[in-house]
């Protein structure tokens, strides 16, 4: 099938609409659906909660008697199975469509076309793959969990031109600008989770909370701290909501930070420190998409040194303060230029005074 | 004076006609002149070469008798006074042109204004400012020595996300990509002087030659060597047209360099090093307008200590290397971040694999 201009003008406005749930349907992919004839749109809808009706069934509802004979664009391909609501292709069905269009087949190689399957042995003309890359990034946490039952790791980094995040005595309040500032919170508030280390807790004692932009629920905080070495008072304990990583069983601390309503998992490596990619494993279990990684040096390098980094996230402010402060990333000192870590530059831009660029490991 | 869409579209044909000379009217600005009737191009023209014929003449000779009642779009204030050429705003007035708009005013204080009141005083209508910014840029090391009396020093750079330019093994190419190399040389191309210090003469051997895009001349070779370390047989002596800048007095390796075709220049500081800030005020006296540094840790960090880097042209390949690799700047420890060493991002871009952005000292 070839997709028309009108097919692509409905498909994008189906992602738009999927993005209005970027914050709130963890552990859902965001999804948007539109109904039209004759290119005219005679319904719409979004995913907005995990256990509410799905993009789909909005839309129908919204269409009404209209839903028969329409084209349905969909930003991933509809259920077929009975979750917490009944099969969003059953919906598609009985309301008559004739067209089902899908940006992307459900991303679980074990479920991957039996919605659109569904459909065509009901008579309905599909396809998939319009604006598919649009629908990758849109969903690329919940397609990493389904693919690789782990999340997406996005790191976020705030350094100066000369690659450092603070100066040796800790001061790093503020590298970077207002703008960059609210831009990182923007990305704070569609994860999952947001994740540091004990270092990071003990130079700022960071909130973690999104805050800088409205946001109608707050991401997990996750805490890694092989020793538990984390004080009772520190603010990323505030109002619960945190996990703790450890690799320690010391009953006291535990019993202290259980206290400040924190929960614990003990995941300790063969080295004694916590086992990142287990961890990993674990928050994929628990249905997280996306983690924001906001940690210093130490844990930075870790999680890239153990291949969990699936994306780098980067401000720079434009000023230089020498080679006396703290770097970015510990790395092992390398021997040759090709075993350098290479990342392939996904989007650059100017925030505010400062910029930001996104890359992801590999070419 | 308010300007018509049509001036603005004169004018900037007259940049881009200036432009041409961007890499061969050293000393001289590089200027372009339209004369138009109507709308309509009726002469046009750009400086070459210094000793030949101003942008205003060339349009002149070409326009012949259609330059009467004409607009004269110049991208520089016509001079006033005989140089090598006679004044361009005799020329102008000998044509008969009815108006004549400068995107700028001379930006020598002592003539500034000089040439446009002449041409007033002959009752021909002018206007200064059109497009100034961008005559600005395009002439911003000219600019720099009339008014300051030393070159633009822009400072080129090539490191990884992470900030480092080679391994800790000396191991640097290739950190950016081939497109960020040609974009390098067309920097190259364009300067009056390519810079260096002997560390990096030590560890590359560079040639410093413009060969990875055409250019018609090359720029004068200048080595900060403060104690005559270079050796004889070091690439950046090759077919002579090369400045050592140095401290020492040492009779036999200045001869040696001599023989090599090298010219010497003693310019001790009190430290016993070059002195920086004078190698630049030595530079102006010659007549450069742009230099072009290509150093290392060390001397890129004397530079911009001595406050004498006016522009960064900082080329970031998407790869990490981790802290034990070189870092781009020596700078001396800070104890606040009030003292860091701010820029203002001037641009930003991708270049093919890697990414460039140019950045000015101050807010």
């Amino acid at each position: 099938m070839t997709f028309s201009a009108t097919d692509h003008a409905m498909m994008a406005r189906a992602l738009a609409l999927a993005e209005r749930g970027l914050e709130t349907t963890t552990p859902n992919p965001r999804v948007g659906c539109v109904l039209a004839r004759n290119g005219e749109i005679v319904g719409e809808g979004w995913h907005e909660r995990a256990g509410e009706p799905h993009a789909e069934v909005h839309a129908l509802r919204a269409a009404g008697e209209r839903a028969h004979g329409a084209t349905a664009y969909v930003t991933l391909e509809p259920c077929s199975h009975h979750g917490r609501t009944p099969p969003c292709a059953d919906a598609l069905v009985a309301a008559g469509v004739a067209r089902v269009i899908a940006a992307m087949e459900d991303p679980n190689p074990q479920v991957a076309g039996k919605g659109l399957a569904r459909l065509r042995a009901a008579g309905i003309d599909t396809a998939a793959g319009l604006l598919q890359a649009q629908a990758h990034e849109l969903n690329i946490g919940f397609i990493s969990r389904m693919t690789r039952g782990r999340p997406w790791l996005r790191m976020k980094t705030a350094s100066t031109l000369d690659g450092k995040t603070a100066l040796n005595n800790g001061v790093s309040q503020w590298i970077t600008g207002e703008a960059a500032r609210q831009d990182g919170h923007r990305w704070r508030a569609r994860a999952c989770a947001v994740l540091t280390g004990i270092g990071t807790v003990r130079a700022d004692d960071p909130q973690l909370s999104v805050r800088a932009v409205p946001c109608s629920r707050q991401p997990l905080r996750v805490l890694v701290d092989a020793r538990l070495e984390v004080s009772p008072e520190a603010r990323i304990l505030a109002g619960g909501h945190c996990l703790i990583a450890t690799a320690t069983d010391d009953a006291e601390r535990t019993a202290a930070l259980r206290e400040r309503g924190a929960e614990l998992l003990r995941l300790p490596d063969a080295a004694g420190k916590v086992d990142l990619p287990a961890l990993l494993q674990e928050l994929g279990r628990r249905g997280l998409n996306e983690v924001h990684v906001e940690a210093g040096f130490g844990l930075n390098g870790s999680l890239l040194r153990e291949g969990c980094v699936d994306e780098l996230l980067m401000y720079f402010a434009p000023m230089l303060v020498g080679e006396a402060a703290q770097g970015l990333f510990r790395l092992p000192e390398l021997a040759a230029l090709d075993r350098a870590l290479r990342l392939k530059l996904v989007d650059l831009r100017a925030v505010g005074e400062d910029f930001r660029l996104i890359a992801r490991p590999g070419r």
